[in-house]
């Protein structure tokens, strides 16, 4: 067989690989990149559209969130940044009026809530926290926990590097997402996994378990991954206690079945929004069980109706807060819809004589703060 | 607070979640539902595009593989089906030529080594072995093993129901991609997590350990899981020897991180196209070290370039059938374009009198054949 007739092979191996992509793989406009990066970290993004009559692109990383692409002679539409600074960036596309599309040149896709969208990365500071990196890598698990509601309930756990070759028990980190999020919601867009690898290998983190429940009481796991089906994920959350109400049995299935230091000083809980509001709760709930407690952007607001566990709310923060937390973290953007919810609770908390650390950025209620956050509440954790 | 101000708050930490879904859930076409699965099993797939000027569909479930879709009044275009046996199906779009697009209305979409496709499953018999049941769940792990190259490489582990509570061993199964795919290949697009909780739930199969390798040396894991960053897979393979020479360690890791039942007859390895080629290299050249093999449209031709490890062919597969393997299967396509290459290597399988099971099937290079076989070759392992 001669070399040409090897690489033919192999070529036909790949093309073969599924009808549709070989189709996609011939007909794909050949030699269109995107996005590119550049060398002064602006980014240039193409779709190869040559009928369009509009193709807005639709990104974080314009102000206003939006700017027309310009079509060049090949019907190739086009859009170079201003050069970026260090960050995760996320964006589609609008062209004539049709549903926003992600990039047909890029297979790098995240989904939050129901929607997918496509991303890059501005390597340098937090471009890089949030890559991988040539370190030790943690195992990330899929696990089915038979929790206190009598179903198993789908969780994502993160292990840090050396726990399968070691023996010793470690602390962990309960990190809950927000409305109509899931178990895959601080993996994906959190990034979870290399945001804790790259913090361990430096040493700025302790190495932690971090496990990442689902907060909708309804769902038993993310969309697509139970019995469900294929449902689309939209208004899914739990403010109505009953996420609050099995959590101790899922510090207890985590404490059977992981080397924890099973310890209200080695837990911690912290959650984004509606999570934020479940970490409040929970470690109201059971002082006991959490001596670090985040809340990131949390969904604070005192309701009369919906939110049954707030009885006696006063009573039960000066009962938590008694026996003083180690840490009690309240993050959020001076931009974000929830920040006077979040000024009354702290009016609250500090009535109260309830001591905890405030932290405010700029931005809203987004992932960008989100992984900021927890970059910064997991170095703070377990020091002691 | 009165209802209505808490439902707006609610909507609100929706739309808030991040500034690209809040612009996407405001200016999508409402209620358009891609893809509706009808009581006939018919499939009606939509996009709405009230200015393109065509739209084709280029799918798996109607014949030719591509069709035209139909402009409605509303500017939706829509295509319905024929009733479809049980079964995974895949789409794109095409529109006026751009680059095909997966759908926007779908959040449900898997990567094939470089493309995302949209997809959608008609339940039934194949549809439900690969949709979640009410069934206890395996776990599914990301785990990092530092093999023969000395280097970390990421790995898909799937350890089945039970197997955190118990303290028994288990069988294990190397289940090896193809050319292009990688450790998530089989996960995403094989539904091995589905197809192997069912079947064991259902007492077909035995439960096992299926670990899935990255079968190219060049790469330490799937495109976005490492140092090497975004890149783009396309002719990703190792089929120089280089992959066969470190699965000793594999399998030696393996045996040590996991409760495995460390003997040949607990022990198989599969694979697809490049992967098969994989299974067959490694059971001839590490003969006591497998006593399950299937090779699935295996990339089997005999080259005098490039394909260093087949030196010494025939003694070595008369040395590795000379202690008669428990099952040597072999499976492919009639309409396989690697179907002649299978008939030669059986063909010397016979001339050496080396023992094996064939099953031919319908059509060609594709997933839908590598999931059946997946299927069937499970349920004939360790049954001993």
């Amino acid at each position: 067989m001669t070399k040409l007739r090897t690489l033919l092979m192999l070529v036909a191996m790949l093309v073969g690989l599924n009808t549709l992509s070989a189709q996609q793989n011939l007909w794909q406009k050949k030699g269109l990149t995107s996005p590119e990066i550049l060398s002064d970290n602006s980014v240039v993004v193409r779709l190869y559209a040559p009928q369009a009559q509009s193709v807005v692109l639709k990104c974080d990383f314009v102000d206003g969130g939006r700017v027309d692409m310009t079509r060049n002679d090949d019907g190739v539409w086009e859009y170079r940044s201003e050069p970026l600074a260090s960050e995760l960036y996320c964006y589609r596309f609008s062209i004539d009026g049709m549903a926003d599309m992600v990039d047909p040149s890029s297979s790098y896709v995240m989904r939050d809530v129901g929607t997918l969208m496509s991303y890059f990365i501005i390597a340098g500071d937090k471009g890089s926290l949030y890559s991988p990196q040539a370190v030790k890598h943690g195992t990330l698990s899929r696990v089915w926990a038979k929790v206190s509601d009598g179903r198993e309930r789908r969780m994502t756990v993160y292990t840090p590097a050396g726990y399968e070759q070691s023996k010793r028990k470690y602390p962990v980190l309960y990190l809950l997402h927000g409305m109509g999020g899931d178990e895959e919601a601080w993996v994906a867009t959190g990034r979870v996994q290399e945001i804790m690898d790259n913090l361990i290998a430096e040493g700025k983190a302790e190495p932690m378990i971090v496990v990442m429940t689902n907060g909708c009481t309804k769902h038993v796991a993310a969309p697509g991954y139970s019995e469900e089906g294929m449902w689309s994920p939209y208004m899914s959350g739990s403010m109505d206690g009953s996420f609050e109400k099995m959590f101790p049995s899922v510090v207890e299935w985590v404490d059977e079945h992981y080397r924890t230091i099973a310890k209200p000083e080695m837990r911690a809980i912290a959650g984004l929004s509606m999570g934020g509001f479940h970490s409040m709760q929970i470690s109201k709930e059971y002082p006991a069980m959490f001596d670090y407690v985040g809340l990131f952007s949390a969904a604070i607001f005192r309701g009369e109706e919906g939110v049954a566990t707030y009885d006696d709310l006063e009573a039960k923060l000066e009962r938590q807060f008694s026996d003083k937390p180690q840490l009690y973290w309240i993050a959020i953007g001076s931009g974000d819809f929830l920040y006077d919810e979040n000024v009354k609770y702290r009016e609250l908390l500090d009535k109260l004589g309830c001591e905890y650390v405030y932290r405010e950025s700029t931005g809203g209620h987004e992932w960008r703060n989100w992984r900021i956050y927890l970059t910064e509440f997991a170095q703070m954790l377990f020091k002691k």
